[in-house]
């Protein structure tokens, strides 16, 4: 792993193609021309071409994630546009690491003998990313409240990798945290670590007593009738990704205050989000 | 779920009864005649046979574990000697709960309708044992060193259910505590909860610094090679069940101190684990 | 206490006003006219005179600080000017609690026969307002640097009551924390707590390791010489009152993020804060 | 500090003397001979007399405990009985270090320009030996109840420095947690750190909620009538020096199980608290 080519990708990605270089990594990038202060630095070359960029390298990095429309990848530091059909041919035969990678590219890359890796579902990088999720969801509820966390009545609902991050940092910061799932096992590993339990098929009547609930379940479970039951001046921060878990229509009705609060870790703490990155790709690597 | 059997069990099923009878459960009890604390009881039934006590009950619970021998059922507290085929008849059409039902049970039974569920494999009490698990496992840490655990360096090998609660009582007493495993996704957990990462593929060169290694993979880990890295006043606690992981013959050669606890929660903290076996009950007891 | 006078002060005195008037208590306000969430409250009396507001009362409110200037006092939520001298005459014979009370309004009311409270010196309310400068402290670090606090290296200078509060809290969100202090015995209760210890006799060859600097000390520490040791990237948070304990104008040459973030409690928690004041308040009334 | 004396003392001064070895210091004992583990030990030179041992050092560390009786000092390790008296001449101009020097030595020894220091009273050495003390009360709750400490209800009486460590430890495992004082300034400091409060005025009303009672109040607080109270199956740890916290005759009139755990640190952790020792030694003689 001496050399490695960057095509696209943001300032997680800046950030990560330094540090990559720092570590005596030579690095082709493509697409990222905009991001000057990725000029100086040694081991470092910005290239003109996907071509020249990529022929050299046995591993290529693209975009975290990879697309946000249907047909071009993400190149907030350039002023090209490149289609995924664009980025397939020179893939043949090399290791293609992105994240949130769409159906329709593995569909187009599949007779190119690829390796594809989607970084944001290496169980690794995803439970490392619940740190800085959490910590992005504590920063809300500080900014968003009058109240300070210690003491506050808080609700996490779902214990999966976010849930249980999520309710430990709360905790730990002396919240009283409560937490909201539907598994006797769930239950067991939250009187381990010292959550209150509620059971989700009794949600209702427990609603009442929240300063902030935090949602981590991807379906709608903070329904109209629900939200009758929160207090008017409860915080409710949405971290499921779409549809969300919360109603957000009714309880703008309400007139409770809602913040849907996705990708937290590029925006609140992208140099350790890009070590996250470089620690995944690193470990990937090391496998082969 | 008004009425219920006991037939046999320790010292906890003991406390169970006692538990259960006070939340006006009806217990009909069989071959606990010796446990004189559960006579005067309001509620508890000694029957002198197993079909008084079961005819009219839908739910018996047996010992835990049901037996210590290949042919008889675990009767601590009572001269009579039952074997499992004369537990298989009056079980027909009921549901019954016990601990570490053999092989050999399952299929004597398999013919007579019977729901058998082995409480010792149920996630939620599993989870709900590591906390005596490791309570006991600091207990023993406490009374075979002439360090505190605040300071000390423990490794704790595994990061299975067991591990991870472990490595959390450790941590929150002020412990350094270093966490022993292969795969990258444990790694991550490893540091959002702050424990320090021993990759087990390298496992002989960290092996020196540890006051205390406390083991639950149940394959041979310390073998006598290991051994010779380990300081000679290192306890070695070894949670796992048989085989174990720590060489013990290799251990008591190098004079290591090396304790093989096993069955910890009934020991330690039966009360406490009696209320784990009750919660555990009616909840499978309610999802009927 | 069934009746008190509230004359002037901030958000924090008009929710301390509503947090009274629902526990019963008659109150009767002055200088408050502008906050009008006090208007439809019951048990709250907007009076239109000090005396009409003191004089059936024994306790008197004042502003938390009392005054910005030298000769008035605070009252931001009123076009009323009330001079410290007007405030002498009518709280004659009562008992006057207000924050930072200087000594020119002690040396007016010598004779007046007041007992006279400050409560920004009451212990009671100085310990619990360091929750809130902690969590504030760690809102700063949230808002201004692009890593996560769990896994930060941050040095708390000082160890008094708001150091060690900020303290316990960066640790229990997992910053690796170092506490700065002079004390043999400071040193013994860091280890009791886990922090890690820096001898400020030492301090320079340390510095060059954290990400975050908060200081709590009230006398310059972070001088020219010591910011030279300083990571270019370093954010640096001071909570000490004036002087200060960093060196502002060289941390500025120096190109170093600083924030001196003073008066936390009633900027980032309001409403707790006026609850702490609550609880002091009764406190202080319980005590007579 | 090169040369050190150590007269007498039991296993901890064994257990310093040669950790004191080890960093080359050169220490010169009496009345250690039967410690047969520091006859091979580099460093160490076994004397025949007080004043061959002292009289080439400055600094003389005596027993800790000094003295047992009213007339010898401590000196378990040796066949000679030595008073204090005799220990006095050969000490003049040198500096003395031991435990819980009694009021007749500093009389003695007043006209001799010694300089005497009473380890047990620094305060660096009483703050660390409260890890300690936390620990061995909950190896002693641990072995003397039937409940896992983590769930349990605890009570520790008195907010000095071992109620601090000890309420902390407790919680730390995951036990509720409460703490009785009289002070609303430590009422602050547990909301800070997350203790339930119990008023000592109050005191009676609450007891009968608690699993364990871990008293450190050095004057009579759980009086005949307060124990009628408490829980049969109640544990009660006294950590209070004499005369103690609890009634020990109307305790165990009502049966209930009681324990009266004093000098933990040098029982439950000996290598720690040598430790312990040492650091205070050094700090002691760099401020020299």
């Amino acid at each position: 792993m001496k050399e490695l080519a960057i095509i696209g990708g943001d300032a997680r990605i800046v950030t990560l193609a330094k540090m990559l270089a720092k570590e005596e990594i030579q690095i082709n990038t493509y697409a990222l021309e905009q991001a000057k202060t990725l000029n100086a630095i040694p081991n470092i070359k910005q290239c003109t071409s996907i071509q020249e960029a990529i022929k050299t390298v046995n591993t290529v990095i693209g975009p975290i994630p990879l697309s946000n429309s249907k047909s071009q990848i993400n190149t907030p530091f350039s002023t090209q546009s490149i289609t995924l059909q664009e980025l397939v041919e020179p893939l043949e035969e090399k290791q293609f690491l992105a994240g949130n990678i769409p159906e329709e590219f593995y569909e187009q890359i599949k007779h190119k003998n690829v390796k594809v890796i989607d970084l944001l579902k290496c169980e690794e990088l995803v439970v490392l990313n619940t740190i800085a999720t959490a910590e992005g969801a504590i920063q809300i509820a500080m900014e968003e409240t009058t109240k300070t966390i210690h003491g506050s009545n808080i609700l996490v609902l779902g214990f999966g990798r976010v849930g249980k991050t999520v309710a430990n940092t709360c905790k730990a910061m002396g919240a009283k945290v409560y937490c909201g799932a539907r598994k006797n096992e769930d239950f067991a590993w939250m009187k381990v670590y010292g959550y209150k339990i509620v059971q989700l098929t009794n949600l209702k009547k427990e609603l009442s007593k929240f300063d902030i609930i935090i949602n981590t379940i991807p379906t709608l479970i903070l329904k109209q009738e629900e939200l009758t039951y929160v207090k008017t001046d409860c915080l409710l921060i949405d971290l499921a990704s779409k549809p969300g878990g919360i109603d957000q229509e009714a309880a703008k009705k309400r007139n409770l205050k809602t913040i849907w609060a996705l990708a937290l870790p590029g925006k609140v703490a992208p140099q350790t989000s890009a070590e996250y990155i470089k620690n995944t790709i690193y470990h990937i690597l090391e496998e082969k």
